[in-house]
């Protein structure tokens, strides 16, 4: 039967312990989308400002926003990035963005709540900077696309992303 | 024509200018779902371990992350919650959890983020917990319900929450 | 009877709503006790390094401390602190250091966690400075001295302390 | 004679250069307690709410807190604990709690410091929890119970821990 | 004779206690200069990537430094700001970036160390990136251009900034 | 001809992948200047309180700045520093102090950043405490002296450091 590896037999939360794991290459891909009305997304990606500061801005949230997962999620191990990517894309049928985050460590633990988080915050941040046009956008699909290394292997989402 | 406020005439990230606005009183209702196996779901509400630390994690996560928003939002004010509730709960068909958040201040910009940012950490945070027996869940409808106080005064989503 | 202010009625953590609470001046005095070797001491206060960083260096670290004390416990209110003091002293009998420190605010909450948790950590740098020369070190005597401001009004611990 | 390792020549504070050191396990214990009138602890332990959130959330901010301990002590260098558990029980005699952590690693440096920041930073939540019903609670007995690992082995503390 | 404010009559750091200051409108205005090649410079600014993420990102980071500016310096209140905005330009003799910054609150504190943080960041940030075409950047010339309000009224530097 | 490793084909920033980088001894070498009256410097260095907290804090305030420089800079990678050393003096002609850093790491990535980010939040904090007597202090020269180990070898600046 499967259990909760991040609660002891009592119930009570615990860091997984993974001193024994070995150090190996992993890597996990997340995706988030950004709904809005499509004179918002119009503006954010072939408006005024073409290459304005906020893709750059939200790019730079998600990047900043990985290393600091182990502050926000109380369970994850803290750990040192290899390498973080986010990427922003105006996705096909023009109703929003899709942003999708590949991180990298060569450690213990995999890194798939670095990859969400940094796509949770880059979404964020695209809301935040775009709320007083558009206040009912909703973020939505946070997902695992997939992770690879560590024993549990390659897994990968039974529907792909669209990056 | 609409403008994003957060950037200048050169299209320019910055932080808007609220020296001049009114200390007033503020409020945020924001909402995120997290979509898993039936069995996930039981087993956290109605499992073993009846008042388990998931929920209970998950709430400390959310509540801590508001408080860290304008960390973690590039261009957002710094400010001082006056009050923070997180609260989860089972959804009506039994596919996930909903999430909710309100947030509080008397100041002088809005806490839409900080609600938004309580919802979705503490929705990564039920994942991270589950993510070894239902790896394939999906955090969706992150959203702003509804909000009180400030020049924009009262907005409310056109459909409602479950909470 | 009495009541956890910080758990609703079904058990939650919340943070307390204080946003109708007065904005007023409030004060905190809070106190720790280090026990450690008498030569230990020795070495701290009357060394080669009369004025050496140890002191400087645990008042530093619980000045710093004090602001961060919502991040570490999780549901303070964050607030701006408008005086911070730390002292460090030899208490009488030579058997450790006395730590206090003095916490203001003029704001809408107590500010007793911040002055306890300016001592804690104080007294946890000069543990970690000095756990080469003496590891059984204790430390002891966590607790508030007095407080004054806000709806509860002056407080003060029925045994003084030694500052 | 023993030095400060934590001082230069000069009396200055700097951190320890452990480059040189070999990466091993290294694993430590500490414990604390908070004082508190036998009504509180009553109410913690066996009220209304007998899972209710002030053990998960002290448990959780002790969890969070180790793995922030290098930016609260000046002088700790920051590493990635590779487990980390937080125990809250009733004192036998019904005075208070006893709170213990085990942090370990597998790295350059002890974590002494990481297992005692936890400890008083889950003390210090059960007070803020707590001090509207017990103003007068004390922290008490922090110390270090065991460490294992590291250039300098074993050691425990001469009178055992409660746990 | 002038005192230095932030250490008491024995020497001791301490926080200015501000408690009794008047809420006021404060402004500072800093800046700070990148030294670097003349292609280093034409690369950043004119080169493929006319709008590219070297600024911007520098931007947002001064942004993001100036709120964790009591978190860096240890004397330092923590303050909500009103405003911030941070500039940057190639200098006129082609020399190097001229970068800016402009804070404002409505506090108890001046906010001079938050427009010197939020250059002096910006200013390490461009250093990141473009080190590895140009290892011999200099940063140079961070000072207070001008500052407004609080008791010790206007005050701008004897000679002007570029900006 | 060289490119920004930081912005990948399109412009956008990523953070460098090291994943594949080898873990080798690193260290790096960095020096800033706080200009300021010689009357400051005298009251610093020689005045009534020979070895007051001012240097001592901002020594504190740079090793702190070192841990958390990947906070502050976007790209940086997180590391785990294994020494860092800062030390002020008074420069030979009596103008102001220079303040220098060492940084050490066994890992992946340079630390030329950790070693910038502490001289200069370092010079920020004698600013801070300063200011109040000297408010036209300027901080000039932050710059790279040396670098050792990784693929780019021994690199060191053309004009020699003050200490």
């Amino acid at each position: 039967m499967p259990m909760f590896t991040h609660l002891d037999e009592s119930g009570a939360a615990r860091m997984v312990d993974v001193t024994g794991k070995d150090v190996s290459e992993r890597e996990a891909h997340a995706e988030a989308r950004v709904l809005m009305q499509p004179e918002t997304l119009r503006m954010i990606i072939a408006g005024e400002h073409p290459k304005g500061d906020i893709l750059a801005t939200a790019r730079i949230a998600g990047i900043m926003a990985a290393k600091r997962t182990h502050e926000l999620i109380p369970l994850c191990h803290a750990l040192n990035l290899t390498s973080t990517r986010v990427t922003l894309n105006g996705c096909e049928r023009g109703t929003g963005l899709v942003i999708e985050a590949r991180c990298k460590l060569a450690g213990r633990t995999g890194v798939e709540m670095e990859a969400l988080t940094a796509v949770s915050v880059a979404a964020l941040t695209v809301y935040d900077m775009c709320k007083a046009v558009d206040r009912g956008m909703e973020i939505t699909g946070i997902r695992l696309l997939e992770k690879k290394g560590g024993r549990s292997g390659h897994w990968h989402a039974t529907s792909p992303g669209d990056g």
